[in-house]
């Protein structure tokens, strides 16, 4: 613990989980605050005797914990939030997600889609969020902005987007994008290919080299559905996380979201290279994917952090919902109520969430790494009474319980309220938009 | 429509969904209430004429639809909320939960227990819970305080129970339930067996009878595990739902919870006896019981509800969210985005459960029908914008957007606060209850 006690801020009232590996709750505990960065953890009564006059944040009687990693995300489409519902993929896809895309798509509807994706995000306590999508420059300023973390890519696919007409074009817009946030406090730049079979083996490979260049991560969609398999499969002799391992795309910069599809062989190239995986369980359910093997992964090793996939799919950003949704999943789907327990799960919304990201600046509460913590207030009926802070997180907390959320030293949500965003101008354009895309 | 405006209160502020089969959504609708029951349903415009001077509940930006109903619950258990996790079913039930019960459940903290429970449903929109414990009378005395609905049964099982000694004394505990409440408001009385392996063949038998002679409905622990089939069929050589077809128990008036592990025979003897299911998604995930299949049962035209179960296997009474979590969950199973959509899961919590507990006084905004309604706000960032109102409520809406809730006419929650309940008081009191039971 520091002695100084030139801290910024105290955060006290509730019990503290650093998700450091192997730490014990800290019952009435408190986090300091110094420079945007943890400048120590331990008992409330101690921290106040040393800084009796600094300022402090009371969280109530709330659990103190890291903020929330959400690894893959394409945050503008909350404006396609319930566009189209209970349909098979190829026609959400073809009939509805794809023409209002590239009909309404462009860098004014990214930006208020991606303010409403970071109003609902920190709301809900995720403090650092992925994105895939078009116009990064964009997403960089509005997360930026908003005080919000995030890991942000401009996405290269073989054909035309909103966005640019060529992968050349998509490219240069990457490098732009790795140039002008390479030393940004909130915004890591990133690369995303969309997927093993929407970009050609030669685009790929460029792609893993620029985000070799560039010491980024590589945002990319895997193993998502059978037909994905099957088409790699028939064409290349290969699954499709086999595929990216020949073409030495495949590191542990990959950031792969959904791995439903994937065999023992793909988890331990999985594990062997040191790849991140994005499970992404409500986005998989709903379009009927499937399940992902997730114990499977965690028990082999592979890195494994929890995303939403976009508001298109889900219907929401509240990661503490999917979390709690997996640990069930799971569970149900081995036919053993002891995999994943609440401990793993909230690992992988934060400490190994940022693994996966390549953040190790983040995902737990430890002296010098970034004050990123979120307030889970368990005070309401459905949180009464507690008896492990861990299992009710997971089971019986929701993303409404978040009173407070700090990022980088900055409290952006306090009792609820954001305290960057004017929320209201934001849903009332959001709801404008979707009367014209209605009536269109 | 009613000529008369005598009402005792209009609702108006949103879309309004009847759940009346087949009805529309009325956008800027509002609903009439007069003497407890549902006077008159339409658009607002014309209904605030009719009535220039009544009291009015604005439910700002909201969905109006009728109270949810939970068809499967231990209300008590709340108290055992996250008592243990993560652990095997025999463990947790032998090691945990019944030692508890044994040493800490009587009439007092029952009707702890059903208070926490109480609050939290009416908080989450839950206007009419089942409930299947001990001490019915106390359960019964919390609802009807609170004003809220409840099919209340004592358990019946061939152990020493917490209540009783017998299974006679517990018969006697039954019908002394049955005459109190035969004719109040708000409680309905229930008969409850635990299930076919805990509850010999005569008393199965004896608890049908009670049923039919008070005709009540008769609340049983149905094919849950497994383990379960596997006893049956080894003892009695059927199927658990086959073994209380042929003793003659099943009927219309049997809730059977759980129907996990149910051949296609069973789901048409559910079907041709008009039995009603209880579909309890979350416990049946977190103990690793299996997932029910709930696709095949609605195709073949049988009764399903949704249940919590108990909050010890839950960890919460959030019927909503279990409501998300099976709509998600049969289409991962079944692998296809279209079973089950967002309208039959809504009917599930409504009108269904309603069916399913024989309460055809509920379960839509039926002029006549009694006025147990709820208002769900969809103003967050998380319900922007909203093209559906029947998926937004199922896969984007939280419980925590329960603004208003009113059963029977009586507005029980305004604007997110409990208004027949200390709840502070509650969950203090739980609190203390589980710091005794920690350190025991």
């Amino acid at each position: 613990m520091s002695e100084s006690a030139n801290w910024d801020m105290l955060v006290v009232g509730g019990t503290v989980l650093t998700m450091e590996p192997g730490s014990e709750p800290i019952k009435s505990g408190a986090v300091a605050v110094a420079d945007g960065r943890i400048a120590a953890v331990g008992p409330a009564e101690e921290l106040l005797e040393l800084s009796p006059s600094g300022d402090v944040l009371n969280a109530g009687n709330s659990i103190i914990l890291p903020g929330l990693v959400n690894t893959h995300s394409h945050l503008a489409m909350t404006l396609l939030r319930g566009i189209a519902d209970d349909i098979p993929l190829k026609e959400w896809l073809e009939q509805h997600i794809w023409p209002v895309e590239s009909k309404y798509m462009n860098r004014e509807t990214v930006r208020l889609g991606t303010e409403l994706a970071t109003a609902e995000q920190l709301l809900a306590g995720v403090t650092t969020t992925a994105d895939m999508y078009f116009f990064g420059d964009e997403v960089s300023a509005v997360l930026a902005e908003a005080g919000m973390r995030g890991v942000v890519a401009e996405s290269l696919i073989d054909i035309p987007t909103p966005r640019c007409a060529t992968p050349e074009e998509m490219l240069e817009k990457q490098r732009k994008l790795l140039e002008t946030y390479s030393s940004h406090p909130l915004i890591t730049p990133s690369v995303a290919a969309h997927s093993p079979y929407s970009v050609s083996a030669a685009n790929l490979v460029k792609e893993a080299e620029l985000a070799e260049e560039y010491e980024v991560s590589m945002q990319i969609h895997l193993a998502e559905t059978t037909w994905e398999v099957e088409k790699l499969l028939g064409e290349k002799g290969v699954s499709p996380v086999a595929y990216l391992a020949d073409l030495g795309v495949l590191s542990e910069r990959t950031v792969a979201a959904h791995c439903v599809h994937v065999s023992s062989e793909d988890i331990e190239l999985l594990a062997e290279f040191e790849a991140g995986v994005s499970h992404n369980p409500v986005s998989n359910l709903k379009l009927a994917s499937g399940v992902s093997p997730v114990p499977a992964m965690v028990a082999a090793g592979v890195k494994v952090g929890l995303g939403t996939d976009g508001a298109a799919s889900n219907n929401t950003l509240d990661l503490l919902r999917d979390m709690q949704l997996a640990a069930l999943l799971h569970k149900g789907i081995v036919g053993d109520p002891t995999v994943l327990p609440a401990r793993t799960m909230l690992e992988m919304v934060t400490i190994n969430g940022a693994r996966v990201l390549g953040l190790e600046n983040i995902g737990t509460l430890t002296e010098g790494r970034e004050a990123d913590l979120i307030c889970v207030a368990v005070d309401g009926p459905h949180t009464a009474p507690m008896y492990d802070p861990f299992s009710h997180l997971v089971f019986a907390a929701r993303s409404s319980d978040v009173r407070h959320v700090m990022i980088r030293g900055q409290v952006v949500v306090r009792n609820h309220e954001l305290q960057t965003m004017d929320h209201e101008r934001i849903e009332a354009q959001a709801r404008e938009l979707s009367e014209i895309v209605r009536s269109s």
